[in-house]
């Protein structure tokens, strides 16, 4: 029935474009602060989740990014977990990259521009590979045609990771 | 006593220049991993602190970086307490900037280079802005030389943030 709510709800948003899209609730949650298809919310307190690695996205992004993760996630990548456990939560933080006006050589965080999130439920979320996404800007969803793109991008390019990018940085 | 100490263990610095200086001991530690000079070490637990913020130095250094925090230093970084107070501690992780072999625009974590840490006391090290200084390759102090660079160059550049360049990433 998931498999068919996600797949109803991956149709109508192909239908309905990009405008306005709201059909999130589709997924089982009316939250008018939770990702459409999937129903994921900005997890409480993410902010003081623990550092998973840091990354720079190249132009035309140009952006800083930390990805955090809650105890969970934590736990299974330092123990080399694979798939990651059920409650799973990882959030990506991004920001402009900006120049350091003390230090030249230097780029640090400007404006805030995204945050994503990845929730991983074998169950609920079995016809992504267990894997809710949301992406926030300002604290709200981005439109449904962009949270099609999830995880066709994580599936086709992450290689024996559970369709997680980001490693556990040394 | 603190003040004649650093002054001369600078001194001595200079005499001996970079070969193989050993003059941490002069600071009042004599443990092998404790930084010269300020005798700072590695703190237990950092790698699970708070985010403070991430960075990218260009090159030759060419690596991503993030600084994490202790629970004193975020508290302060929240409320904008400034001057830091005794018993923050910051750690900078480092690593050398690699290509994301999944995803091209993406630059990630390669091998650890440096963790640097500063820790304030405000006492101990009122020579040097309240700040004690560590910087470590592969869990162990560098040399004397370069921990006489890291006052100068945080008192020359960081402008109004009690000598802490890293802000609080939004």
């Amino acid at each position: 029935m998931r498999r068919l709510n996600l797949a109803l709800a991956g149709l109508a948003a192909t239908l309905v474009g990009t405008a306005g899209a709201t059909l999130g609730a589709g997924a089982g949650s009316g939250a008018t602060n939770a990702s459409p298809i999937y129903g994921v919310t900005i997890p409480d307190g993410y902010r003081g989740w623990e550092l998973v690695a840091p990354a720079l996205e190249a132009d035309p992004l140009n952006e800083l990014r930390a990805v955090v993760a809650n105890s969970v996630a934590i736990e299974a990548y330092r123990a080399g977990t694979l798939p990651f456990p059920d409650g799973t939560v990882l959030v990506k933080l991004a920001w402009k990259r900006a120049q350091s006006p003390e230090f030249e050589p230097a780029s640090v965080p400007g404006a805030s521009t995204t945050v994503q999130v990845m929730l991983k439920d074998s169950k609920k979320y079995a016809a992504t590979g267990g894997w809710g996404f949301g992406r926030f800007v300002d604290g709200k969803p981005v439109d449904e045609a962009q949270h099609q793109t999830c995880f066709a991008c994580h599936e086709a390019r992450v290689q024996g990771h559970d369709y997680v990018f980001t490693r556990f940085a040394p």
